[in-house]
């Protein structure tokens, strides 16, 4: 059996928290029985939920609070005043050794601030990143950044090349992950400054990792490479523009089954063949965004998400405690990632 | 009947090219008895296939010229030496008037560059941009820039919101098109600052439009707004991804219905319907985006595209003709946009 893994957990993050939360622990107690965790939250609230599951009160502590993180409220404004909220009690309790990895459902802006205040970055990285997997013809593909930086530079792109890398590598257990920058063509000329410097480094550079230089929109699904590195705002979009379309797509079927009688027969025998392709396809099962970059597991649960969703985020923080992955980062980033000599030296046409 | 249009074709321009070209002539020529077509391109490669269909001959005159623009051959270069390529040609057809408006399947960017320095842009725009349509759970979004600019400031942006809502209302014929902002987020906080400022200033300046503010990437395929506006980087990606999703969805259920016998028998029933999501989301039928903002008619059709996807691209030129786009967006166009003294008006904080 695994050793115990403490999460922490903001139970008041998410549109249908607390509850949602509690019921999705106890989803993620069913796979994962070796995890505890600490509950942040309003103990009036939790204490009737956890009531309700004695499977999980042996393995749940609640800490009470009665403040929480609103999903509008700014990430300034939670810096300056959200000390005592759930969420930032939860992710101090990573900063103190309690728990190994803390996840929420909260205000994605206000979790990555408070991570990044309280956790730090790991030594080297500038701007920490989202990352998500996605379901590909393939397989799965690792996508990131999906929304913590809306602006990136060159060197920043590089930065999440280097950790998408080491995750691939050591989370998802491939032995030489394959990388591409996101981009509007494959050809050297095309895309914005930031793009065509990263490509630049990680071509010139002849760092020790597979890059396979620029791919498209639709080579994401397409999985033509492990790896996906792109900004914060074109990953988001590309993200939800993806959701969307799976959305779309669904409907459609469902409308087009109910256009016929030979239809509706075709769906009764053919019915639990395409759930499949809904299950494949539910963004719920890639639900579970990881923050890289931090000295300190934290996941990003979707505040939309149900309790299914919220035990699969769990089970990506306890994937990232179990593979040790800050250690592996930490190690690796001084070896992988080019310094600010090389840089320069780079930048003055020593090629 | 409607009197006669003439569009001037690329024929040499796709990976296709001229065969799938001429098929597609011949396919838009069924459904549009009326247009004429001023086939630009090698003759000796064009007279057999035209002699192939004698139903097209009576409409077509052929141009020859040895040279073509190849798919890989950069816009700066196309614009030294490619005077005499089928392309600039048939561009230069528009200019000329003896062509409405002009259709290649050929290099985006060789087009678009050839495109504005033959024809000019409109009074009072500064960057053309490309514009198509999105299939959506209501019906159809129309979306801008899909890859012209990859930079884009806030004015750009101002300017793609004008441009489209000028093409709902006149093409489309919608009364009151929506139109909103592409962003990571719905609320005003989020977002790169071009963003930002660019809905500051469709909000503040009170155009006479219906600006619905922020949208995320779901909601393209959502229907959220008739006009998704945002910069050429982002665009190009998110048109890809969805186009990318489709393709997983539908091998996804192409392996579904082949996983059982039941199945099987279900596609065999149901198999008629669900074409009809098939081709509710294929990307032939969105095919021939928009080149706005020039003083002419130019749609590019996707390059690799089959002669299906290049008919309903020559219907989109057609269309924008029959309506007088250009001649409408030209008089709204004063009407709309905000002024430079309006717009430093506002940034000197008189609202």
């Amino acid at each position: 059996m695994s050793a115990a893994v403490t999460i922490s957990i903001d139970a008041m993050g998410g549109d249908a928290a607390p509850d949602m939360v509690v019921e999705g622990v106890r989803m993620a107690h069913e796979r994962l029985p070796h995890v505890r965790y600490l509950m942040f939250g309003d103990s009036a609230r939790l204490e009737p939920l956890l009531a309700r599951f004695p499977e999980i009160k042996g393995v749940c502590t609640i800490h009470h609070t009665d403040e929480a993180v609103s999903m509008e409220a700014k990430p300034s404004q939670v810096l300056r005043t959200g000390r005592k909220s759930s969420m930032w009690l939860a992710v101090d309790a990573v900063q103190k050794g309690e728990a190994a990895g803390i996840v929420s459902a909260g205000n994605t802006g206000a979790l990555m601030a408070v991570s990044k205040f309280v956790l730090r970055t790991l030594p080297g990285i500038d701007r920490p990143a989202i990352a998500g997997m996605f379901p590909t013809i393939r397989g799965e593909t690792l996508m990131l950044d999906l929304g913590a930086n809306v602006d990136c530079n060159s060197n920043n792109l590089v930065e999440f090349a280097v950790m998408g890398e080491v995750y691939a590598r050591h989370v998802l257990g491939l032995e030489k992950p394959s990388i591409g920058l996101l981009n509007v063509g494959a050809e050297d000329m095309k895309g914005n400054d930031a793009v065509k410097a990263a490509a630049a480094t990680l071509r010139e550079y002849h760092l020790p990792i597979d890059f396979r230089g620029f791919v498209e929109g639709n080579d994401i699904c397409g999985g033509a490479v492990d790896v996906v590195v792109t900004d914060g705002f074109t990953g988001n979009i590309a993200l939800k523009t993806a959701e969307g379309t799976v959305k779309l797509y669904s409907t459609f079927l469902k409308e087009a089954f109910k256009s016929s009688l030979l239809a509706k027969i075709g769906y009764l025998l053919a019915g639990h063949a395409i759930n499949k392709v809904k299950v494949r396809t539910d963004p719920r099962r890639y639900n579970g965004a990881m923050f890289l970059g931090l000295n300190g597991i934290a996941v990003k649960s979707h505040g939309g998400t149900d309790a299914f969703g919220f035990a699969n985020a769990v089970g990506v923080a306890v994937e990232l405690v179990t593979h040790g992955f800050n250690d592996r980062i930490r190690k690796e980033f001084d070896r992988l990632k080019p310094t600010e000599a090389s840089l320069s030296q780079l930048a003055a046409g020593s090629r």
